[in-house]
């Protein structure tokens, strides 16, 4: 059972390294990778057509982040252009794991790569289903029975 | 007329520089200076018996900020203890109005001063007087009528 | 006297907010307006065609903040694209200072205003004057021999 | 082979949660647990009696970040007093890995876990082996050959 799909389910975004995100090693402060990934995770569920101001206000759904993880490959630096691509790498009843590649935009060198995996919940973090109306968007995965 | 108050109104906490919080000068990022003030307030509140997570929550009244102004002095460094001096310079019915010193721990050396203006508001942004209650931790400063 | 330019020195750069640059309010955090400067700041250097990165690599001098002060207005709030203009208002042998406007980029509301203070500085954070290439950039403002 | 030691290769200290460490979600933002982990890693290292600071400066030594992840168990929430546990899980000659476990000063809950894979590395991001002086605190770890 394979998912086919043509729809758009990845997405690709650039930034520019502020000042305040470096630290005194003179490349970007680790932390704020996922401060991007963040960004791309957005970018891309608004492209898919999905506003999540909305999602959190009218839907009380709310993508609350289970798990994340970062491989640094080479450090960024201030005022450097970078380009952030997103995808939906699994998507389950209750949980969707993004997968990130941070590209240096002028060079295409790897800057790092990394996942995040969420958890669907309602205002008081209790987990729920991805309301039916968002489903189309995050179709389910492969394998989704035995989660 | 002139408030005349035995009472705790300043307060003293220290905290020390995270390597996230500097940049690539080496010295400690502009704008985490601010998030030091708030640290500062936070305890200010706390030490006047005042648990601001409770004023938010409780008393729909949220200590909304309206100007904030910082003057560096000497640059912080990663891993120096700081002590933030804090204390209330004005209150009024709506507003109240928090001084800061950061000065080195070790040396005593002035790091930066400066001042924020806070409006009190509802869950809403509306502003609104303080609540009653909370009066006797920020008494009215002379002149309270002209503003 | 008085200075006649028909150079650019404002620019309008715009950035979206980030869910991370919120707190618990709901609104971002007051913080986070001082590296928004710092992104339009960023940006005038660049269009007047200044690249930051050289002028500290190359000619040792950096932009050190002296005085920053905001005033804010009205709550920017998550996915908000906002338009950050960014002038000079003040130009001495030894000191720079910048005035922003930060504006809802769809309705054009206010949401805040500031000033940055800048000092010359070098690699050791001594001040110095600004290198002759930069000046043109700068011009100085009337009344320089007074400061 | 085993490395029996009695050094202190694990420590604990406490933080207290930012108002500007929340998001809109009204926990904690999930990239500032990277800032904690941060803290985690440098009250270790004082601890073990390396001075961070000294070890770039002087011994052109940086423990630079090479992969990171973190497992978000509840959420941490503005003022909680959280307890962050460091230990060195495994350290070979230029790699050194730390685990990290962040819980609830008051109830001992557990609000997360994860890791962080360092290179030693010079001034100019260079692999090097950590320096002869900082091998004690950093016994190799079983296995080393291998790596």
């Amino acid at each position: 059972m394979t998912t086919v799909s043509s729809r758009k389910d990845k997405c690709e975004t650039t930034i520019r390294v502020r000042y305040g995100e470096t630290d005194q090693m003179g490349v970007v402060y680790y932390g704020n990778y996922f401060t991007w990934f963040e960004v791309g995770r957005v970018e891309l569920c608004r492209e898919l057509g999905i506003e999540y101001k909305k999602m959190e206000e009218e839907d009380d759904s709310f993508i609350v982040v289970a798990e994340a993880n970062c491989r640094y490959k080479r450090p960024a630096k201030f005022d450097d252009q970078l380009t952030i691509r997103t995808r939906v790498v699994n998507s389950q009843r209750r949980t969707i794991t993004f997968a990130y590649e941070i590209v240096n935009s002028a060079t295409g060198e790897m800057i790092a790569t990394g996942e995040t995996v969420h958890v669907i919940c309602d205002r008081n973090g209790r987990p729920k289903s991805l309301p039916e109306k968002y489903r189309k968007f995050f179709p389910l995965s492969p394998g989704d029975g035995k989660q």
